[in-house]
């Protein structure tokens, strides 16, 4: 049996337990609230994690690069959306794809983009479904709910385009610490997106996909009439900074960085183990929290939090890790070559580190590697 | 002709003739100082950029990863320092590349690493040439000069170890943002590692190589008695951070990120681009200078600074450009589909979000690409 005690350092670790339990949640969110769920894959990047989510061979779900949009299309799962906003010149990736049986659908926000995206479309005889992106809470990108050009927008949509839905994104939900917030964001977002789709069926659109998602709303989410689906992505895999929001707990989280203790200062309380930011990325979400992760939690080598430490800096291949008391640490219980598991901030930039994810079972039993793809060209 | 406007976006693009003039300074500095440069291969990972710095088709070069030593010594780049301290099992690796021709050197800073590397070379019949860890700035890792325990490590390296040098690396200077300050760094960093060198030949030891390093320290650095080689590597790329010290000019910063505009929020004056902090990685180094750049600085297609605008704030796959008067942006200005490069705030997170770079020249001709490494396991 191959364990921990046989992997190189720093790797990346994905507790099955943990990560199927997290995806079960969220397929019972959405099944009392009559949704699907279209689980957002630019956290794992992984066709085994995807998998794990999706409803049926073809999907749904949600990617963020066209990189992840051919290599899940590549293995079946065809029904996507890609959820940043289309220019013309992502649309031949797309149109090969969509050539192929691939159903990637494209969002936009401004008759500029309609205009030439259909421009293309009538250009490269080609067929390809829209969304209109809906901008619940100024987060970023979107047209207001009550913006008069989402009108203009539609009516823009066409020749081989096709207007077929409305989505948003509460990223508003990531600032708010209080679950009665939570729940307030996700009745915004699902009104606004609602309202949207309501007014251009009135139009005449055959507005088949009412999209909505963010984890924090996705937890808080009490009713989704009107919405035909909610999608979500670091909930599946969990991080500290969703602990810290609330969204879920730090025995939720299963993705850990396994490191080893390389040195000591022992005059500073100091451990100097491999895994600097370049495995933890530079995130540091949780420094605006309640409680400070620095760099990052640190776990035993089976996975149990050790709440008195934490990775207190780091540079690029090198962390520290001391008490967060500043007490001397004992050298007998960290040797070096010790083990030890590190709980990242934010999930998606430190999976982004690895090329792989060792999947472990049972604290320090890998029972499989999980591939993952990176970057954006092909 | 390839131009910059037949890449996908984000990408990351690598201008040619800063590249080669910063590598050509620090290639200037060291023979001034008649030391041997080292450059550190770890920013830029990439085999093309190595063989414009190094002196011989062996090297000498530093590593971070045991897959830069694989790959470089792979490529014939064998004379190698493995600068993170050593610990047994990251032996093998490093052995399986020396029983194949290289010499990969490694560090070290305690009795506990010292003997057990000396056991496993014992164990293993290997060789290995090794080099003491000295701390001369409290930044990191390293015995203090002063500190009666280098002696004891240097006895404990035996049997296949070979005790063959002493090494320091000033990374307290990042935080120096005066010249005096870093041109007393650098005479810390010789003071520091050159004395334990002569004390330690005193004790009959055959210290060959006194190795010094980084990139404040390098441009700083004005006698450099007693040393044999200095190591930098982030100032051969160079980013907003080392701008924002003095220790390099914006117009000397190589990478930039190439992206496109893939939206407007007029009324808040934000452009949206494609390249997010997954592409300029999350690093904020410059949140805490004079400058505070956000995700990075804005230049024109051809790498013109427009410095009216900053990159005020970013999601995974988003980027925000603003002006820094908080003016609104003109759209005829940025239609979509307009690109943009981005300076980043640190070379190596940003460089380690793409697996290649796109060598430009003469502002946006294209003239090849070349492939970096990521990540740690072989």
């Amino acid at each position: 049996m191959t364990t921990i005690y046989d992997l190189d350092t720093p790797s990346a670790l994905l507790d099955r337990q943990i990560l199927t339990a997290n995806i079960r949640r969220a397929q019972e969110v959405c099944r009392r609230l009559g949704v699907v769920w279209r689980p957002h894959l630019k956290t794992h990047k992984s066709l085994d994690v995807a998998r794990l989510q999706t409803a049926s061979p073809e999907g749904p779900a949600t990617v963020s690069t066209l990189k992840e949009a051919e290599y899940f299309a590549g293995a079946g799962i065809t029904d996507l959306i890609y959820a940043v906003g289309i220019v013309p010149s992502k649309l031949p990736r797309i149109h090969a794809l969509n050539r192929r049986g691939a159903d990637v659908k494209v969002i936009l926000d401004s008759v500029e983009a309609a205009e030439a995206v259909s421009r293309w479309c009538r250009e490269n005889g080609a067929a390809l479904r829209v969304l209109i992106e809906i901008d619940c809470d100024g987060h970023r990108s979107g047209l207001r709910p009550d913006d008069p050009a989402v009108s203009d927008v539609a009516r823009a949509i066409r020749d081989g385009a096709e207007l077929v839905g409305v989505l948003t994104h509460a990223g508003g939900s990531y600032a708010l610490a209080s679950e009665a917030d939570r729940i307030r964001a996700a009745q915004n977002e699902v009104k606004a997106v609602v309202s949207v789709a309501d007014k251009l069926r009135g139009e005449g659109y055959g507005i088949r996909i009412v999209s909505i998602g963010s984890t924090p709303t996705l937890m808080a989410c009490q009713d989704a009439s009107g919405v035909t689906e909610i999608r979500s992505g670091v909930g599946s895999v969990g991080d500290l900074f969703m602990a810290g929001l609330g969204a879920c707990r730090i025995g939720d989280i299963s993705l850990s960085v396994l490191v080893q203790v390389i040195g000591r200062q022992t005059e500073k309380g100091w451990l100097i183990t491999d895994g600097g930011w370049m495995a933890m990325s530079r995130d540091r979400g949780t420094a605006r929290q309640a409680v400070d992760w620095g760099y990052g939690a640190v776990c035993d080598e089976a996975g149990r939090l050790m709440p008195d430490y934490w990775v207190s800096d780091a540079n690029q291949e090198h962390g520290i890790i001391s008490r967060r008391d500043g007490a001397p640490i004992d050298p007998k219980e960290f040797p070096l070559g010790r083990r030890l598991r590190i709980l990242p901030n934010h999930a998606c930039p430190t999976g982004a580190a690895f090329d792989r994810y060792h999947a472990v079972e049972n604290g320090t039993e890998v029972i499989g590697v999980y591939p993952r793809i990176n970057h954006w060209e092909a």
